[in-house]
């Protein structure tokens, strides 16, 4: 055990805003729900489970499931229970002989940065009988888990976050710099090549050591939201929220004339975020020495109610990014202008493109 | 999954002081990690282990183990290590065929009631390479792992907590009603009988979840300090630390005339906390269905420093039993009354009997 580091230092993180407060993201991811549920992911696992006929379970009687990104509940405790019933219910058609009574036992990983609020996670944990939950800190571009060890892995809108800001972006001298705009908008082929190269990079960390991680045969579910072919982000509705949110930066920096926040900050700023240009997200997924692609569902459909809730969700997703570049005196008055922004706005969002949620289902290629 | 309960509420539980300032378990557990280091337990282990000659681990490449019990850190950390390290030493040693250049990992999982303070006690983590760490949250009398899971299991100065006060303590009907003190003294056999038959239930609770999640010639090591053949709790320094908090209540009854905390209040207070005679320890390890006693070790020595860390020290273990019972208010004021409390008694504490520390090894049977 020579070079032992602080899992704290292994990359940048911004968990949701913690606890189960107002402005939590506890209480802030029905749109999240909502399209967990709408995509019937369970179903979705059912039948590919069929395809795959249990035959990566071995002799094990235990189960083991993670979810990366899991946040502080309730959806990941949605999606993983979605999961433990399907295995359950192919378990019992495909090989119920349940040899002296025993039944298959499900060992549930949640896994989230390490400074995610875990203590609000397993505060709310569901514990079914035969269910047995653990947490799991860091990152997921890294190997979180033993060689072959998880027989599914999931992970719901979390990808999208970076480990870093792709690099370039706040540097003056850099092609990429990204002076007039907090997001990859699409419109700077420079920006956007700094924004594919990044996401490329952590894709492929994650396939990779969830493609070690996996027994072979295993199932990998992932969400994520893209951009659609023909479109860049800025004509999204995801990629309007960001553009706004840089507008009401901008009346900030007018308002504090000595302020904290300083236009110097403002063009220094970029969000680790990024919806891949479909295309983009299924090479990386095609090219994958581990994996390989199953389905790969796609829908047009605004997963973000374009609302009043809507600056709750959006804090309750982005607060900790600003709060560590601006300070977190910063918040309340960022949300607050941008639920201004929004009220006269909403003509804005709705010529808007809706973004492309994919569901997708990945195998674990057997012997490698 | 049809009874779905949090695992909130599961039973009592009285977490160390959380976080890392100046009152917290994560700075005051000085104590127990010299007494961690002299034992030897790496030793110990290492000596077990071949004994045993790893046959258990069958063709697994992943070396599964859990501390139950293991608070914030940093003494859980350095025991987990010496279990990883004397166990990879035997591995190499034993079966050094690395083939494919593939060695032993390890997943290391850290347990704790649902109220410990994972946040801190994941921050601090270490992440040597091939060591891949997990939370658990949940009381561990129950079930925490699927059937068959660990490789071994360690448990250090977590056994005394009881899931729950002893029947009757509280209740002035009850022949074991507790007036008189806030813990067992050893003098009174009905109390004496109530937390004994408190103490059984959760032991045999714990080795009956354990035996079942251990593998066939899994090792698990435990630490419990014992009261010594031929005396009684009161008559050592821990119970002697007991004797004085009560003393510190009582003076704040009285100083406190219409106050927050009342007499009623205080005859109600038991600690769920018990040093058991040494000979039932012996019996309860004795007569477990699932696990063979391999060794206990027991040295007299008292882990408490009788010096002026004592008050930091016992706060950092007590504090939350105390407020849970008589509100946040009192905590600060309890301790400073013991500070001052010790200063005059470090000579009754010199004439009163060193605690048995025990370091116990168990085996899971084979084939049960």
């Amino acid at each position: 055990m020579a070079s032992v580091e602080s899992i704290s230092n292994v990359s940048m993180s911004y968990p949701m805003t913690s606890g189960d407060g107002p402005h939590s993201y506890y209480k802030n991811s029905n749109f999240q729900k909502r399209a967990l549920e709408a995509a019937k992911q369970k179903e979705a696992i059912e039948d590919k489970l069929e395809v795959n006929n249990l035959e990566f379970l071995g002799k094990s009687e235990t189960f083991c499931v993670a979810d990366f990104g899991c946040s502080v509940g309730p959806n990941t405790f949605i999606a993983m229970q979605n999961i433990v019933e399907a295995v359950q219910l192919k378990y019992e058609q495909q090989c119920h002989q349940q040899k002296n009574g025993s039944s298959l036992e499900f060992q549930v990983f949640f896994n989230d940065h390490v400074n995610n609020d875990f203590n609000t996670l397993f505060t709310n944990l569901p514990v079914p009988p035969g269910f047995f939950a653990a947490g799991v800190p860091g990152g997921f571009t890294n190997r979180l888990f033993p060689k072959a060890c998880l027989h599914s892995a999931h992970s719901s809108y979390a990808l999208h976050w970076l480990s870093k800001v792709p690099e370039g972006l706040a540097d003056v001298n850099s092609p990429a710099y990204n002076k007039d705009s907090i997001h990859c908008t699409g419109f700077s082929e420079e920006v956007a090549k700094a924004y594919a190269a990044q996401f490329k990079k952590d894709m492929e960390n994650f396939l990779n050591a969830r493609g070690q991680e996996l027994v072979g045969g295993g199932l990998m579910a992932l969400r994520i939201a893209a951009t659609p072919e023909g479109f860049v982000s800025s004509q999204t509705y995801l990629g309007l929220n960001n553009d706004l949110l840089l507008d009401c930066l901008m009346e900030m920096v007018k308002e504090l004339k000595q302020g904290i926040i300083t236009q110097v900050k403002v063009e220094a700023f970029n969000l680790p975020l990024y919806f891949p240009p479909i295309k983009e997200l299924e090479a990386i997924l095609h090219n994958n020495a581990y994996v390989e692609r199953l389905d790969c569902l796609a829908r047009h459909q605004n997963i973000w109610p374009v609302d009043p809730s809507l600056p709750s969700l959006l804090r309750a997703f982005t607060a900790e990014v600003f709060k560590q570049h601006f300070g977190e005196e910063i918040v309340d008055s960022l949300f607050e202008h941008f639920a201004k922004k929004l009220a006269v706005n909403y003509e804005t969002y709705a010529a808007k493109e809706e973004p492309l949620n994919t569901f997708i289902i990945l195998k674990r290629k057997m012997n490698i």
